[in-house]
This record gives structure tokens, sequence and C-alpha cells, in this order.
């Protein structure tokens, strides 16, 4: 079985902390790890080293290079971010040529999953349907009616292991319909995990993507020339930005399985979500303080102080505070998400060097 | 004329941009010049630089002891802040040797004046009656029920001006007083300016605060000779810490006299009220920043950002943040009395070095 890890992402959620040069997969901040590190450690005894696919953008690379873990690993640069398929399609011309009809496991870099054992007992459970040729996909089991994710409309159960057909993939729901989605019970939430073969999925791409699809083929054929890397930037250039779950996994014609997950997931999305997560280290008045400072009739708050400096909060409630080293943010908790429209406000005044 | 301008306060109203060794009558938050230097402009024309006396604590003479602007006048020092009745009879003590009846105008350094014209024509028109031997005080004309100063009943008309005899100097009533004296309208606020001789002050201090004016006198004799540091020290150590208010006006057999201020007047007590001051220079959505940042979706409030970091603020309202080099402090505006409260607990945690 091999592994691609999506750690691409370009860090606009956990701004400030994560900048553009340092977005959310290279933080520790699910624990004394990277989620990065924590997704890599999450494979061992499972998946080795040497079958692992890392995909980054280009302008990370310098945080990994001296990582002498991911020495063994094969990792992809990307020019530039063009949501999941490229990046997947690319990591998939690499495998094709190793073994066309191996597992692969499509993982997001930057995703909480704290229990291992049942994480890999999920992906092995799916492993023999994707050797049958099934894009085999991990469904969520919603906690909650979400519109920030896609769904998975599951249909009848296949015989071989807690695995559903998948009736149909379901774009980010209004909030009425994500409440019948988790009223239904049919429904799970779209982790981003998907199992497959590299022959499958490039054939798949073949079809529904046949732009990326052409340019794919021409890139591998240039792997290992000098040629591969011109090659790359024009795909990059090129190219669309587009998603799997929209380009694919929409639209194919081939038999797609969901997996319920048997683990806890959560893909740390906002600050408020961080918090939740970290909520049972909270204090008797459910705020957590990191780094120095004093919390003075306040409640339910985070304050993340990744400075020295000492800060105060004072008669406050469900309020974000994130301090570093030249960038400060107060907002409330449940704005956490907003952040995104600072980041857009940021590039318009010209102000990059704040993201 | 002479002038003494009370300079001695310790900062803990504006922390944690005021600090213990720079408090509020040192910052330029009321314009560009710092309150004591709008104190000392107040009064050009009026008292002349050799005319005045600033006392301040020794902590804060390096802030000053460059000052040329200051060298006419005499400065003095306080060992330790012990409210205001020492710190005006040391300056009494003073001034009685070059003029014992000679009316002195007693001033804070730190208080909100902008109106000079109609200030120095109040003062002017108190000094006949501080000749006679009347303490004289003026009446700031109070706009709401506030809790938090000292008032002034006043009685009958006197002749000579728009003067009042004093009835009663109250203490700081309860919220229902404060309402009563607000609409009785024969209340006013103690803003704190007095206007006496020295020798009536001294007379005073000899009959109200005895062991203070043993001190005094003693100290007196030994102005200009070696033994003044010493005296001066001892002095400070051992009185107990009062107010000319409660130790000398509330109990005063003297005619007392009160001149309605005809000028805008504030202690610039709490962040909230310099926000309210500076408030004509807000932006459409009544938020004043000061310094680098964005404010999106945020209302009334006061970002007061004295470091290069460049701050945001998103979905907030009535909110407080001061960012320091070394502290930060997030609070409601209306809450913003309290920094007090966090100045206690920094000293019980032996945190002095951010106070």
């Amino acid at each position: 079985m091999f592994a691609v890890i999506m750690a691409g992402g370009s860090g606009k959620r956990f701004w400030p902390f994560s900048r553009s040069l340092l977005p959310k997969q290279f933080l520790k901040i699910t624990g004394n790890d990277t989620m990065l590190e924590q997704t890599l450690t999450r494979l061992d005894g499972l998946i080795s080293p040497e079958d692992r696919v890392l995909v980054i953008n280009e302008e990370h690379y310098s945080i990994l290079e001296n990582d002498e873990r991911l020495r063994p690993s094969l990792i992809l640069t990307e020019p530039l971010g063009k949501n999941t398929a490229p990046c997947i399609g690319l990591a998939a011309i690499h495998l094709y040529l190793r073994s066309p009809c191996t597992p692969v496991a499509v993982l997001p870099a930057d995703h909480y999953i704290p229990d291992t054992e049942n994480f890999k007992k999920t992906l092995l459970c799916a492993m023999p349907l994707a050797k049958e040729g099934y894009i085999v996909t991990i469904g969520i089991i919603p906690t909650r009616p979400e519109t920030g994710y896609g769904y998975i409309w599951r249909g009848e159960k296949i015989d071989k292991g807690p695995l559903y057909r998948v009736k149909r993939f379901v774009e980010k729901p209004d909030l009425n319909k994500a409440i019948q989605y988790l009223e239904n019970g049919e429904y799970f939430w779209n982790g981003g995990i998907f199992i497959f073969t590299p022959a499958v999925i490039l054939e798949e791409i073949s079809i529904h993507l046949p732009d990326l699809y052409n340019k794919l083929e021409n890139l591998k054929s240039a792997i290992s020339t000098d040629k591969y890397r011109a090659l790359l930037e024009e795909l990059y250039k090129s190219i669309e930005s587009v998603s799997i779950d929209y380009g694919i996994m929409e639209k194919t014609k081939r038999p797609v399985a969901v997996m319920p997950a048997q683990f806890i997931w959560s893909d740390v999305g906002s600050w408020e979500s961080l918090f939740e997560l970290n909520s049972p280290g909270a204090d008797s008045h459910g705020n957590i303080l990191e780094g120095k400072g004093l919390l003075l009739d306040t409640k339910k708050s985070y304050i993340c102080n990744k400075t020295d400096k000492f800060s105060v909060v004072l008669g406050m409630e469900n309020i974000l505070v994130v301090n570093t080293d030249d960038v400060l943010l107060v907002t409330e908790l449940s704005k956490s998400q907003r952040v995104q429209e600072i980041i857009e406000i940021l590039k318009e005044r010209d102000l990059k060097k704040y993201l």
C-alpha cells in the first residue's frame, strides 16, 4: 500500500499563527509534533516511509529539506496550489510507474486523528476493494449539522466488510439540508481520505479532467529527465484549480465505496475547532492560555500567545486572542472562520507581509 | 500668584501604557504634548515658570531632569507618594519662605482642560478672595451622576464675582446620592484645584494634621541645609497618607469659596474617558485605532497600539486593546477602570516588572 500525503495547504485558517510560509500542517497545534509529523507517525507500521509520497508547495520545501525522517519518502513539489485533483494526479503518475495496481491511501496532512490503531484498521479494511478497482472513501460520522464539509450519501451495504456503495457525493449543504443529512443517518462527512489504485484514478482523470490527464501523461514520460521541471511548471500554470471531489467523485460512473470511520476525526478547520479539541486542557473557567498572561473574570476564551509578551484579558467571554511577533488578532471565537476575510483584505491592500 | 503642580501620581489608570515609571502625567494621551506639558502651557501668561513649583515622585526625576523648560521652576521630589496633603504641605513650606501671603493655585498635572483662556480667567477671579484668607476651590459643573469624585455643596453667593460659600465638601457618593446631587444643582465636582495662601494652608494643616505640620516646620527650617534630605525622608516614612480633601477641606472652619468652572474639564480617569475625549477623531464606526492595524466589522472600540505590531480586530464592539512592548491588554471599554485590579494581582504575584 502506498500513501500520498497532501501537504500543500496555504495556511489561512490559523492566521496569524499560520502564515503563507508556515501553514497549519507545519504547526504544532494539536500536540508536541507538527500536524504533518503526526500524520506520518500515524502510518508507521502500516505504510513504510519508502512507500510514502509527500506533496507540498515548493515554497515550503525549505521547511522539510533537512528532515532526516523524510529521506526515504518521495517529496513532490507543486509550483502553485491548484486544489486536490492536480495534487493527486501528480502523485499518481509517479506511483503508476512503480506499481499501477497497488492501492494508494490519499491523506490530508492536517487532520487530527488521535486513534491511530482504528485509523490503520480502517485503511486496511478498505484495501481489498481498492485493489478490485473501487474508489474507496472514508466517511466521517457527522456529529453536528456542519455546512463547511461535503457529504457522502451511502447506498446499500457491500458484502465484504463494513462498507457501503456510495449513492452520491454531495456539495457543502445549507443549514436546513445539513440538519436533514444529520437526521437521515445515511450521510457521512467527506473527510478527503480516499483509497484507490494509480491506474484507477488516472483513468478517472482521463475521463473527467482530460486536459489535466494529457498534461500529466506528458509529465509522466518526463519523470527523471531534465524536462520534468519545465513541464511541471507549465502544467500548474495552465490547468484549472479543481478538487478531486468536484472534478471526479461527484461525476464518476465507477463503483465507489464508503467505509464509516471508526476513529475520532477533526479537520481542525478553525481556531474555534482547535479550541474545542484542546478544551480538556482548559482551566476551571474554560479558558486556554498559551504563553504568559493573566485572565481575570474571563470565560471560555482562547489566548494563544506566541510571543514573550504578557497578555492580560479582563472581563471577556468567548474571545480569541492570537499574539505573534508582528501581528495581533482579537475576535470572538465563534467568528474565527472569518480570518479568511482578513486575509483577502490584506491581499487587496498590499499588506502581504502579514500573510 | 504661585502655582503648585502636583505630578506625583503613580500611573495605574492607563496601565499597561502608563507604568509605575511612566505615569499618566508623562504620557501624550490628550495631544502632542504630555499632560504635564499641557498643564504648564496652560499657565503661560498667568504664572511665570519662576513662580511654579512642581512636586513629583523622586523615581520620576530622571524623566524631567534634562527638561530645559523646567529650569526656572522649583522641582520638589517626594520619596513616597502619601496623597495630596503632604504634597501640598511640602510645596507650601517652600513658598511660605518666599511669600507667605501670595495666593497659590494648586493644580493636578494630569487633568484635561482645553479652554486655556477661561481656565486662566477662573484662576484670576479666585485670587482676590484667596488673598483675603479664603480657601477657594474650583467647582466642576457635573454632567453625569459620577460616583468616582468628591462633591462640593455650595451655599450662598458671595458678592465679589461668580463665587459661592461652600456649605460642605462631600465624599464620593453612591449612585443614588450622585443622582440627587446632579438634580439638585447646588453640587459641583471637586476637581482638586484649590487657591489659597501658604500661610492659610499651613495654619489649616497645623489645626487638622498637627503631626504633618510639626514635621513640615522642622523640614522648613532645614531647607537649603544638608539636613533637608534626611528630614524629608523621615517625614514621608512616618506620616500617614491623607488627601487635602479629607484631611483639611471636609473639616476646616475657615471660609471656603467655590467658583464654578467656566471651562471643559476631565480628569481622564480611565481608558473609557480618554476614548470619549478622543471620540471626535473616531472613524465612521466609532473606532479609534492608534498605530497599524485593521478593524473589520468592529464598532466603538479603542485600539491603542503602542508597538510596531499590526493589530487586527474582527467582529467586536466596545472593546479596548492596549498593546505595548511587553504587555497586551484586552478588555471591554466599560470595564477599563478595573485595570487597577490587574495591578493588585500583579503586585501579589510578584510580577512587578509589568507594573
